[in-house]
């Protein structure tokens, strides 16, 4: 056998493809193999065909705001379901075809087969031997289904399959109300298919604010049924299959399960890493170096569970692929934890989340945004922020949203959180003339007079006039 | 004749309110005087109708986007323009009440006339002469409409009338394209009338950057006919006005001046203050205090023509009010420029312009929005962000750009800047996955390719990965 290779990566989802970029950089004696379809979770089932159909699915419902609008006519659009979900799948391939392109020309370094560790620096890759410096595991997630619920065949629907339906429903159940369940169910919905959402928890979308995530129940309900607190159970009846939670029943055509995802670490041989493995199978990894134990092994991405977002699961890559690459693994400092979910309201959650702060320590500024200027005349009026801060020096700790355009009032939160500002100086920057930002601003305010200088008059904390129109 | 008054305020709009609600803080001897109707620019006639307006022609141009996103029925909608602007009446008189509300109450404080000045201390209202120990004017600015165009009549609109019609066209000629002309042009335009739209200069909107100007003009044309360069004259024909601009002519139904607002100064008695007056009758009033000369007068707002913005003269009224009820006038450090233009996609500029800058010293990164992933998803896929930095320090200086929900993009670059903070500070941030955001990444990672640190590889400076789905 020759020379060991100096890395292998397993796995070309996106932080495999982030590890990818920064080992070819450094050397060209790698590999890097693929199980399954190449192309991203994110490009092919994931991020942008969800994105793709929901934005498809609210440009039609903004028909139901024409009437007040001005606009007549509204009555007679329908949505073509067969034509969305090609566009969908149109989109998709494209984007998929971009991703693509990171492994082009790779010639024999790029591999299509199923890797298996045979000890910390030994690779079995379909009975073939290779040893390497180091190892990078980037071999992402998948859908939880419960193993019973398979027997539905081909209504049992996942991101995975969801997008290659020639058509949907008319009756569908979404089960599992997180990111995913919350984004599917209210763009189908709102596609004007019959949707039932069930959630086993109260809690929708990850949120951490009880009233917030009330709120954001009652706008979901505008839109589907949906069902809380129990958990869901399947059984075939005349005409469907029927989901139950509790006392309600519902007889649907297909069944999403949007129950988080699991990592792909079976038959990988984590065990012959000789490091102590967790009750699911999986080892301790460093969240700053991505490092396994002492190993000369890295694993970024959503096959390590922590953070399973794409902008996370590219820095992680990022920093395997340099580590795996490294004499002595470098420690990264991790971004401002930030999620959006983009049902709308968007929602979003920016920096430290409630559970995680002192309420003794803490101050809340709120604002809704059913009043709001801008999102009135913009008839987005729907939602509510809130922001955290310290209650001694008022900086910026977290905050929590459902709020029209929040995906963009999140990214200005994050960037504030991120530079430890205080809401003080952060209501010195110009918010301009009717803006969203204008809401934020006035949750800002609402920490600003908690806070030990609350009645301080300067032109940071130019208070407002208290009406809407200017506000 | 009794004691002097605290201060007298001249003018009821949003520079005066703000200054009223410092003054009230400070005193009960003093004066509001409005002459017209009641209630801001913003609110009767200015920002809050142009963009109820601009989200009624946005939804309804939205159709043009429904086959492909396979939606059926666009070709049916059409727009009822006397129930657009009837919505856009009945949410302006309702954002009007709430600013009226500011004045409720005042009692004698409140006076509707014209007040005159009579020197530093003395102000006329309407024969009845008051002493005050200061005086703040803000009597605003009105629309700036050639005397002989006058004679078109009823035909002859600005924002001060628009609003009113019952209804309009359907051939209009908007004259002037700086913001409020492209905003009302293509909002006009996109709810089925007839826009021809002339321009004197070549720039349109206040953009500073040629190839963004080009951009826009280019995206405008698709909405309407768009002439520039040469002066718009009018004359009236056999069935209209007809607007010639060079070797244009269009004839028309109505024609919307949109040639910038001019301060309401006249009759106000400047001179009488003993100050110099500049040619169009306007005394130096220092930006950072607000004052006159060394008087104890004040002019915030529309009126003093520095920064005709809401968000400005929001600002300035509250500088004033303070001021004119101190000793010594307060210095105050304004805010960082924030500049937008709500057509589509936004325009903003941010921070210095391309004209302040030396190109010795600026490197300039830029993105196009026609690849971007997640404008492509939501069809919303034009225009372009230009960011611009430091060579030597990477430190953010300017923005300018005409970007799909450009409008808080502006907001995140404002507050980048308004900290000072350099471009790879800025791409510490999170971005999450799939934004708009994830342009402007792109726009700061071509400045930091050029700075002196470009190739430093850390998280802050995380490289994409060169993909659309995933930048």
């Amino acid at each position: 056998m020759s020379e060991p290779l100096d890395t292998i990566i397993i796995g070309a989802g996106t932080a495999g493809l982030a590890a990818l970029r920064e080992v070819r950089k450094r050397t060209s004696r790698f590999l890097i193999v693929n199980d399954g379809p190449w192309g991203t979770t994110c490009a092919r089932v994931g991020c942008m065909p969800s994105k793709t159909l929901i934005e498809a699915a609210n440009a039609f419902h903004r028909r139901h705001a024409f009437e007040e609008f001005g606009i007549r006519g509204g009555d007679a659009l329908s949505a073509d379901i067969p034509a969305v979900l090609q566009r969908v799948r149109a989109l998709r391939d494209d984007f998929v075809a971009g991703v693509m392109k990171a492994t082009d020309n790779l010639g024999h370094a790029s591999i299509s087969g199923r890797a298996t560790l045979l000890g910390p620096g030994t690779v079995d890759i379909d009975g073939k031997v290779y040893q390497a410096n180091s190892i990078v595991i980037a071999t992402g997630s998948r859908p939880k289904v419960p193993e019973e619920w398979l027997a539905f065949g081909d209504r049992m629907l996942t991101t995975d399959t969801l997008f290659e339906q020639a058509s949907l429903g008319p009756r569908i159940a979404v089960v599992g109300m997180g990111a995913i369940g919350v984004e599917l169910s209210q763009a189908l919905a709102r596609l004007g298919l019959q949707v039932a959402a069930f959630s086993t928890g109260d809690t929708l979308a990850g949120l951490s604010d009880p009233g917030l995530n009330e709120e954001l129940a009652a706008l979901l309900k505008k839109d589907m049924v949906l069902h809380t607190g129990e958990p869901a159970e399947l059984r075939e009846v005349a005409g469907g299959i029927e989901v139950s939670s509790g006392p309600n029943r519902v007889v649907v055509d297909q069944v999403i399960a949007a129950m988080g995802r699991t990592p792909n670490i079976e038959h990988l041989g984590l065990e012959t890493l000789g490091v102590p493995l967790d009750k699911r199978g999986l080892p301790q990894v460093d969240p700053k170096t991505l490092q396994v134990g002492n190993l000369r092994v890295f694993m970024p991405g959503d096959a390590n569970t922590q953070v399973p977002l794409l902008h996370e699961a590219a820095d992680e890559g990022h920093i395997a692929g340099m580590n795996a690459m490294a004499d002595t693994p470098t420690r990264f400092q991790r971004r401002t934890p930030l999620a959006i979910v983009f049902c709308d309201p968007n929602i979003a959650t920016v920096g430290q989340r409630l559970d995680d702060l002192d309420p003794a320590c803490t101050v809340t500024g709120t604002v809704g945004f059913a009043d709001q200027g801008r999102a009135r005349a913009a008839l987005y009026n729907h939602g509510r922020l809130l922001v955290h801060a310290d209650k001694t020096t008022g900086r910026l700790l977290g905050a929590e949203l459902c709020a029209p355009d929040g995906e963009h009032l999140a990214h200005l939160l994050a960037l504030a959180i991120h530079r430890e500002l205080t809401v003080q100086c952060l209501l010195g920057m110009p918010f301009y003339h009717p803006t969203l930002e204008e809401g934020l601003r006035t949750a800002l305010r609402d920490v600003a007079r908690q806070l030990p200088d609350g009645s301080a008059s300067d032109l940071a904390t130019c208070a407002g006039l208290g009406v809407p129109a200017l506000d």
